[in-house]
């Protein structure tokens, strides 16, 4: 086992769950609905695009907390004329806004997760809202002891105070508990904080042609080429 | 299936978990290593009613957030020379300390929580830190969907806060919420605030000669003799 590590965080969008694959089959599913024609992976990468400046402004405090979920809600409305689908109802944007809540893992996630949580405490470390990460986990059977949310402590990654905040209450200090993430941003501010880390790249996150965050950045605690290998280096 | 319930919070001492023969087993376990008779069972009773009043100091603002670890703590060294045990060191504290992390399940609860999760999402609602209750759910392997304590919220049940905190963190309303507890002041202050109720009651829990908590004292949505009638009540 690893030295003194006693549970695992895990990003969760990218890391866990490929959530550009099932955004583009629920948009996909509103355009055949809707008799329209969309190219539902621009669609997706513009979603994605859209709500990160809005969560920035919630960072510096220029917005009040909001939650992803909402942040999504935001960023669809502005995004369907663009697509031609304002047309789409109460009902459906609702349930479009939710595809996020049904992502599905990819193939080694669950299998190394389950090897992981015999060893390891095994926890979300999400910016998704809490019943975001509830939907997910139990729709994909995702074997969490525990959700940790930057909603609990209404702060989004990177900033310390979710970090922080998640450890201490696992009742541990950061040497023990280490971050798994596919994104370089992400384990970056978790090494700053003494969080060990573990990098499992997923090169197919932003789809064909992705550049960014294939290959180590810095000297991570672990690389691992997905969660089983990670299980198999952590002794598991 | 309950009309419009969507997610089960469940109080955890006393309702899923027998703390009082897990306590014993620990002191009895401690006793034995010091060469001490102790009267394990009146240890137990003694350290559950020595804490409550520091909880209450804690809800009345007199005492700043402690978590239930360390009031357990600070009530287990008062104790402990009342029973001859002043001589524990550090290390026997500590793992004494924590026996409330290694409570066991009723011998329903594990197989009627596998029910409700299949219809419901299933959530701890209790005063234990965090740390304790995931500690518990992986020993015990409780299937918990999200650990939601009073810890996340630093207030202490009966305080609103929680009980209307954990139900906006499931994005749900009140009504589609249901407490299941063995408690009727934690039911009380449950439908008080407009959430569903399931009396489940465990007449065991504080011992041989209980006389509180038998019987149903209001008007609960439900009341079942252990979780897997509450299952069937709820069409599971």
């Amino acid at each position: 086992m690893a030295s003194g590590i006693a549970a695992l965080l895990f990003d969760v969008f990218g890391t866990v769950v490929d959530w550009r694959s099932g955004v583009v089959r629920d948009v996909a599913e509103v355009a055949r609905q809707s008799g329209i024609i969309v190219d539902s992976e621009a669609f997706a990468d513009a979603w994605r695009a859209a709500y990160a400046p809005a969560m920035d402004e919630v960072r510096r405090g220029e917005l009040p907390w909001t939650s992803l979920d909402d942040l999504h809600r935001r960023a669809l409305d502005r995004l369907l004329p663009e697509f031609g689908l304002d047309g789409l109802d109460e009902e459906r944007r609702r349930w479009l806004n939710t595809c996020w809540h049904r992502l599905d893992p990819w193939p080694d996630a669950l299998a190394g997760l389950h090897r992981l949580k015999q060893g390891f405490i095994v926890a979300t470390f999400s910016n998704g809202n809490v019943s975001l990460l509830v939907d997910m986990a139990r729709r994909a059977s995702l074997p969490w002891d525990v959700i940790f949310s930057a909603e609990l402590f209404r702060r989004y990654k990177p900033d310390p105070g979710f970090y922080l905040g998640a450890v201490d209450l696992l009742g541990l200090e950061p040497r023990q508990v280490m971050l798994v993430a596919a994104h370089h941003a992400d384990l970056s501010a978790a090494a700053g904080l003494g969080l060990a880390t573990a990098f499992v790249p997923r090169p197919a996150e932003h789809g064909p042609g992705q550049l960014t965050d294939l290959a180590p950045a810095r000297d991570y605690t672990q690389v691992a080429a997905d969660f089983i290998e990670l299980a198999a280096a952590l002794g598991m």
